[in-house]
């Protein structure tokens, strides 16, 4: 992809490691209070003054994590500041910075590292969260990205994984399995397009389920929509690898075993038909999928009439004993073992 | 390296990636007291109360940063932490914690991980920070680390490489040159080693060096030295690229000339002998070396008493008025401008 396109390219050598940096990111201001200082010294300082400091990191690499020939830089960098917010915001907490670190072969030129940095622009904007560190090398080969997200909460406000009690709700925010999908649509359109580079492929189908993959949204609004409705989850997770492996994931750090209604399970109706043209079940889709980045959290009855008219929430189960095991309760009624099937990059 | 050892080999994938991290992670416990939640929830929670909170990262990519043919496992996870600790205590800040992430090729057994994660935990046990999280994947090829360090600092502790004044001496501790003495030792070793594999080198005139190389130390113990003799620097930066680039940052930052001292640069004999063994003029190694994890800061000159009897601090030179900039004094007394030749990956 790079390679094809006509345009300027600059070799990154000519910058050098500190040139290079300094001109990614020049255009970045600070916009939170509690950045004190900084890209520009050796460490950035930050002042969260009585509130608590939430700290994330994640690694995304090109051929595992990503595909160059589909995902457009300005989107990569966009959807790496997304993965790591979503896990602030799966505190509870409020995103403040991220530092971005990015290794990449001499075959990019100066132009698509810009690309990656508008994306990473874009979302600090948007988020409002403040770029403050982050470190620029060479690969040996293809493009790595290591994020940092950094958040504050008040101490009370904060929700873990290991809350959820007996009977609270399961409540999830959007729908979900659209990312998935969506990447396999893109992966068979780059198929047909290795075989015929002439053929312009129509996506308009599957705009909904594309953009999912390709430029997904951490829930921070879903944070903001919780603290006014006055609803703190019990427990909270986000959805990168799929629902089953973080119901599990929920079920075993609470202790506690849930019920999940197949048909409770919130699908956009492009997935319900993009899963039946590639022949698969979109309930293992939903299960399986991942990358959604949705917000799956638990709470208290006593505030599901708080919850229940908001579109942007559904109730797709309830916790129970431990011993009763996270279970799948399908449309007929029986009732299947949750496994977690959920991605691996190994 | 990692295929010639008779060694038990468990494949990455037997355990995949929940698996992994809660395996290479049981053995962290944590310490500091403002360590809330470490790993096991979607972000890690820290509490440093009133106190900055002070962030730096940095990227390590296998055949750019480091080559596994002659870097020991352990002593790479122990220096992936130092390199970053580095930058905390060039904050004069104290580290607290930090995050690993790690992505490995299937050519890495999980014995090979669990060695890293070793040289990770020595260096947490010895500096007193905390591993609070991370991120652990395959990689298309090698080996690629990412390290937080976080670190608290009182705002009136602080120092940032602005605040060097004119006539201000410059500093810097212990020795400078050894660890990339260290590296030529290794590369041309390791190139006897592939004529010849029965060879068994002799490093015991080098070790001093080597040792630079493959195990340094981040100097918190100058930190808290400082803070003893009631010396606060007026700016600091560690040397990681070389003394030359270093001088220039704070030069550059801090809007100031400098006057650095051909025969004040403190050397090794062992960094002596090599030089004249690799027929490299020591200054320049000292000049362009890099990664010898030092601090070299600047203090009033009010302040030199406090600091004239210790052995480990050298007064270098002195700043001067900006339009002087930045120069070498030679052993022969003439003026020569120095230039950033540090180290750069592109």
């Amino acid at each position: 992809m790079l390679e094809d396109k006509e345009q300027s390219r600059t070799p990154l050598e000519q910058l050098g490691e500190f040139g290079l940096i300094t001109h990614l990111t020049k255009d970045f201001k600070l916009v939170q209070e509690s950045s004190v200082k900084g890209i520009g010294d050796d460490a950035a300082v930050l002042d969260h003054k009585n509130q608590k400091t939430v700290v994330s990191t994640d690694l995304l690499i090109e051929g595992v994590h990503f595909n160059l020939a589909y995902m457009p830089l300005k989107h990569l960098g966009y959807k790496s500041v997304m993965v790591n917010l979503s896990d602030i915001y799966a505190m509870n907490a409020t995103a403040t910075q991220i530092t971005v670190s990015l290794a990449v072969s001499n075959r990019f030129p100066l132009e698509a590292l810009e690309e990656f940095y508008a994306g990473v622009a874009t979302a600090c904007k948007i988020y409002g969260v403040d770029l403050i560190g982050g470190d620029t090398t060479s690969s040996t080969k293809g493009m790595l990205i290591s994020v940092t997200a950094i958040g504050v909460a008040q101490e009370e406000q904060l929700v873990y994984r290991n809350g959820a009690k007996e009977n609270d709700l399961l409540v999830v925010s959007g729908d979900i399995g659209g990312a998935y999908l969506g990447l396999q649509v893109l992966e068979r359109e780059n198929e047909v397009f290795k075989v015929n580079p002439q053929n312009q492929p129509d996506l308009d189908a599957y705009s909904y389920i594309v953009e999912r993959q390709l430029k997904p949204e951490a829930r921070k609004d879903i944070v903001e929509l919780l603290a006014k409705l006055e609803v703190k989850p019990t427990a909270m997770i986000d959805i990168s690898d799929g629902l089953s492996s973080e119901i599990l994931h929920l079920c075993q750090n609470s202790n506690v075993g849930c019920d999940l209604y197949e048909d409770k399970i919130p699908l956009d109706p492009t997935v319900i038909a993009t899963s039946e043209e590639f022949k698969m079940d979109s309930t293992m889709i939903a299960l399986s999928g991942g990358e959604d980045y949705e917000l799956l959290f638990t709470i208290d009855q006593k505030d599901f009439p708080k919850i229940k008219a908001n579109p942007n929430l559904t109730v797709i189960g309830h916790m129970t004993e431990k011993s009763m095991g996270a279970q799948l309760v399908t449309r007929s009624g029986a009732k299947m073992e949750l496994k977690a099937q959920g991605w691996n990059s190994f």
